[in-house]
């Protein structure tokens, strides 16, 4: 009787069973990529053929049909407790499946016919994993919702300048998408997405990824200098502010994922020092580890915050499912700041306790698992990533939750930055200001 | 859009309303009750002429067949909103009533009229919430599956002495089960189950039930001195030893709804904070409370607390009565045993976000919070009985939790203890030695 | 070889071999003024006989010349070990006289004649013991630097109105101080010092305290109602804003030795605890509780928490005792800022170590620490206090610590708050206003 | 006004200039050294030339005198702030000079000329630098203080087989300090220290140093292969078991300087992210990180950590040096457990503030303290090694402390494994059985 997660829909189980498959494979070339600071090509190759990058994609464009946000959750899980790396790079892939696999059904749904033809092709590319995509949505003192980095208007399209940062998957992406600011003809400021692909003239993939853990993920800085994007390549998404409800569901949909990739870790690391501390004897006793009582302890410690990681993960994540349900026009966008709060809350947990699971799996290693040989001194690196990933780390999560929980306006701040770039204020002066003083 | 529990059964939905009904009633009262130490009489009364008390009786018994612990659970955590301390005697009464009715379930399954015929009468009372019982289960020194207080057998039945604490609901109960061991006929230990009316001769409820918080629940002690017990009012559950699938069934549903009650403390907190964050101002300002990053961070905290606590008793709740669908005589040791593990651990969860959030709320209230005026300071008393309650304390489950994920006997000290009562051994001397040096 | 605090003078010597005396006596009569909520009478008068609480008395006039902050915080916490509520009502007295002779001293050393003289009076009077004071700063929603209360200017003198809270001692005290804001004749606001002899018309000590713990403290609220005090009893101290160097000077020596009380508690928990685990043996085995290696856990968690505890007061009470040494006019804001700020880490510690070895010790007790009976369920509930005293809460406390860590003002709020009164503000409207809303 | 750690005695100020001399050029070198997992082989040069290594030698054997374990420990930790590499090779070197010199102090002050002649050339060597000494005493599995590593008596000596772990320095040692076990003419088992010259025919120095962090050490496993050592190169220091009073002495003077290196890291850990807050200006407001409630929170838990980990250091510090004024002989082994029990409490507080305080600045580095770029990424890594350090991991520490605090015999398993290795017990053979099955 195990209380691992399980996906909750069919093509959920195809999908989990084919994370599992590969995980198994992945884990022995985690240790390599994690050394050499190497992407993890033939990973994603690997996943091209085995057809999981599109799994959301729906059963006529070649996919497995997932719809669950839950079960990709479990499969990403899955995936991690191989390699988190290659995990992190499914999920950029395959949550953009998702995306597209949404707004076709819900075009569907509508009788829009010529959307969802405007769809078919790019999930039929999705379907067969022909297009590799990178979100590079994080900048340096900015915030996911208010990008500094602008895109200027000209003839046909949009020249966009500055930098972006954590692009996973782009060491060898066909596509990055971005998250940019334009100012519209009445002065206003707006936020855009621009999806540009690989080799447009302006755009360069640093290759300069190096960090603490996530080492085989590609996750480049990437650098536009100028960089034209035509006008059908950029959506306008709004004026720079509160998202909306249907923005919120995407946010959601396109982060919930991941927080599986820290389950898998903290599930590795859990197997890992159970098998050793069974296995391994105390000298000159015969007697296991395991028999040891402040072991016990932590290992006990250790269960606690797995039963706490899975039960909100997989709460959270039918809730959410369920919340997607409807039409994107029925959405709500106070339910979806409660929903995006509890997700935040979620996200916490389960951050915490795997980073504390790893860390008490260390502890009980006794020093061998502070060796580079040991799977636990990578997982040690790799778990402290989630904490920052989009779109809030933990310091302004607290203020979000807390916010929505007096109902007070959690974008309250956004306004005031949205208000920087708005005709007469001094935002701009501001800004060239900031950026000379920026360390 | 709330994230709090909800019961998963129709039945459970009938019995959360009312326990949300009287929820409101005892909160008028729960102060009064803490402050003067005194049973919560009128809200026992209530909760029989509601019909909540017998709501795990079937319906031709007149209750309202709620077979689902986790709707238990749930329901307890409702009336604990209200006041905790009529939460754990609700709870005392309600799985007194849920045993007699699997049981009774379990006999009509396997057509054993005979058996169904013999707990009909029970189930009656319980329907008409006729009878009121208490559990005491708890010896100093002692545990649960290890009872020192012994009954020596005598011409038709057997003499009862020694004392048992913490009775829930003694006050008033009709009848009082308790845990004793008794010498069989091969001079083997066994424990058994002994159900004793109110007035027998030799047992004395003490009426001394004084302690930190749960004030109202009229816990009492129980002196047994040479107390009879006819044959047919004690079971003889089996030798001392580790505890059979049915007989950890049993424990868990006996135990786990009882986690509802820090639940419905901790969500009790978490609205009496929330309140008085929107609604003080602070001075000479003219802000609310909840405005200030500080309050929010802790609210956040306590957020993230409700999350955890609540996503692991539906988890385990729903896995509970999963497992208790099948009959009795397929449950498995070993299952039950993991099952166990993952509700001990549920429970620490529970328990440490309860307290955890009590204390923040307390910190944000500011020193008002810490007057007895304030439900803060009763919460804070009443949320740290959870760790004490059967049938293990932290110390006790981190032991058991780590020794079932190590694949090691959880029962190794149990059998040993065991083994101290066996023919042969030297255990009654040391136990009276150790009676004599007990502080 | 024992790791306790130790004093650093001789006097301190002297006091804490007091206090030592004292504990023990007060000890037997701890749990009785708990339940009944009444003053500390007896103990009061015992030291008044014995000199303890002339302690920091010149020895000319009839004190042990005590000087040492570090010392009065180490003679506190021995004074909390037997009883907690007497440790905060004799800190309550002593520091009063710690004031008075530290600026007698000051007029001595600069050879101010007529200001020692002015001293001396009162000075005999604390020597002998023969006036009480209390303290009363605490408003609900108001800060210590900040009062809302106010003491409007009539012929001769002024009349106070309002309300104030945490008066510890206010049950027997001769003479109350407290903190008002005065309407300057140019209009700005200064904050002021009265000091009212009991039985003033006009103020009423209400005799309503009835928290949760630190029950025998008698900290009742006082009512002012138009309450005249004569000029000569009311010092101005200056506007309101950032206190001077010397205000921090004397805030720190007000504040500092209650930290003392904290660690005696924990101290006391520890004690009980380890004779506890040594003493009462697990049945049927013949062993003391305290060879579970879980218990050995758990007593290893409270001697680090007592390692940490000690080690900050002694070294941060070391530094304040030196600061002090210099003379009132060449103490420098910012240093004091600095020193307060690490006063202020110093109480953090303290207070939530002692808070989770009180807690730890009653998860040892397996339940009969809950027990009303138990003095662990006494100190679970008095070390809440701590964190509620003056001049920081913990949400303040980080503010004030971030800020000046990081060079930024530390009174920025309050600057802002003062503003509130200044001529021209709307401060009055919001504040009436505020009044009518607040909870 | 700054709390930072002060040395104690005038040898140790000089030492601590000298210290800090030094970081501020290692600390140019850290990343490099760690990227590149080299050792720290130019840094150890300029301590050879600065005559920092030689501190602890007295001044006429060319040293700085330094007899202060606690100014040691400060002079480790501004090593630290630099290159905590470094720190910990200096370390390894130092505490051998500090043996060398109280052992000949100790032959001085009774007057014992020969011990005092025999000691005086190895001190010159240290004096110059000559010698540079590594200590390898972790065996994968056993204990400090119970190695399995057995040296067999030969003619004129012993044979040495088995592995050594976390050689500190052994990449350039010119000699390698390790324990061994040596069966003895009585067949009884004795612990004893061989002291082996770099070069010596079966001792390997494997080069194969690889961990998380501490990565510029050089700790290399050292594997012995009947390497034979002279008679006069070990010291038979007594028989396995419970240490003695003097070996607690030096057991306690080699690993305490040590916490000094996670404080180092700690505050260099602050220094840069309070550097990062003032600086770093949100985009588009203009206004500096620090100014974020949310921010100044953390740094208050960053500073209230430093308070309590220096706090705890130099008070332990203080009284390990007090208790070591006095000669060898008048040591007294239930004191030297009570100091150790403090010792050990201290390392926990030290690793855990550090721990942490290092983790607050990644999150409020907001990722680009994840990336390799950043000093945070090591100190992460560099910080994690503190708590496997000599004699106890914090499982062992826990119940180390424990028994010390019951009164209980510390050494109770110590004694069960020296039994092993008795005549007549099967421990050998247990012995073998383990090796083998040994992960």
């Amino acid at each position: 009787m195990s209380f691992e997660l399980r996906p909750i829909t069919a093509p959920g189980e195809r999908l989990v069973a084919l994370a599992e498959e590969h995980a198994a494979d992945f884990a022995t070339r985690a240790e390599a990529h994690d050394r050499d600071n190497s992407f993890v090509a033939e990973n994603f190759d690997a996943m091209k053929v085995s057809g999981i990058l599109a799994a959301c994609a729906p059963e006529q464009f070649g996919g497995l049909g997932v719809e669950s946000v839950h079960d990709l959750m479990v499969g990403i899980s899955r995936l991690a407790r191989g390699c988190p790396s290659t995990a992190i790079c499914a999920n950029m892939q395959m949550i953009g499946v998702m995306f597209a696999a949404r707004m076709w059904r819900q075009a569907v749904r509508s009788s829009d016919e010529a959307a969802a033809a405007g769809l078919a092709p790019a999930l039929t590319r999705f379907g067969r994993s022909e297009v590799v995509r990178s979100g590079a949505g994080t900048e340096s003192g900015g915030t996911f919702l208010l990008p500094v980095v602008e895109a200027r208007p000209v003839e046909g399209g949009y020249l966009i300048s500055g930098r972006k940062g954590f692009g996973t998957n782009s060491e060898i992406a066909d596509v990055i998408s971005t998250m940019v600011r334009v100012r519209g003809e009445d002065g206003a400021s707006y936020i855009a997405g621009p999806t540009i692909p690989r080799g447009t003239k302006g755009m360069e993939v640093t290759g300069n990824w190096d960090a603490l853990g996530m080492r085989g993920s590609g996750s480049h800085d990437i650098i536009f200098t100028d960089c034209f994007v035509p006008e059908g390549s950029i959506s306008i998404l709004g004026p720079i502010g509160p998202p909306s409800a249907v923005a919120l569901a995407y946010i959601a949909v396109a982060n919930f994922p991941l927080f599986g990739a820290n389950l898998g870790i903290a599930e590795a690391a859990r197997n890992y020092i159970v098998d050793m501390a069974r296995t391994r004897r105390r000298k000159p006793f015969d007697t296991p580890v395991a028999e040891r009582p402040a072991v016990q302890h932590q290992i006990a410690e250790i269960e606690a915050g797995l039963t706490a990681a899975r039960a909100v993960l997989t709460r959270t994540g039918a809730a959410l499912d369920a919340r997607l349900e409807c039409p994107d026009d029925e959405l709500n966008a106070r339910d979806m700041e409660e929903l995006e709060k509890e997700i935040q809350c979620t996200k916490l947990i389960v951050n915490r306790a795997a980073t504390e699971i790893v860390d008490r799996a260390m502890t009980v290693s006794g020093g061998s698992g502070y060796l580079s040989s040991s799977p636990l001194s990578r997982m040690c690196r790799d778990v402290r990533a989630g904490q920052f990933m989009q779109p809030y780390s933990p310091l302004e999560a607290y203020e979000f939750i807390g916010r929505v929980s007096f109902g007070l306006d959690p974008y309250a701040e956004l306004r005031a930055g949205a208000a920087c770039f708005s005709p007469g204020s001094d935002g701009e002066s501001m800004l060239n200001r900031s950026e000379g003083e920026k360390s």
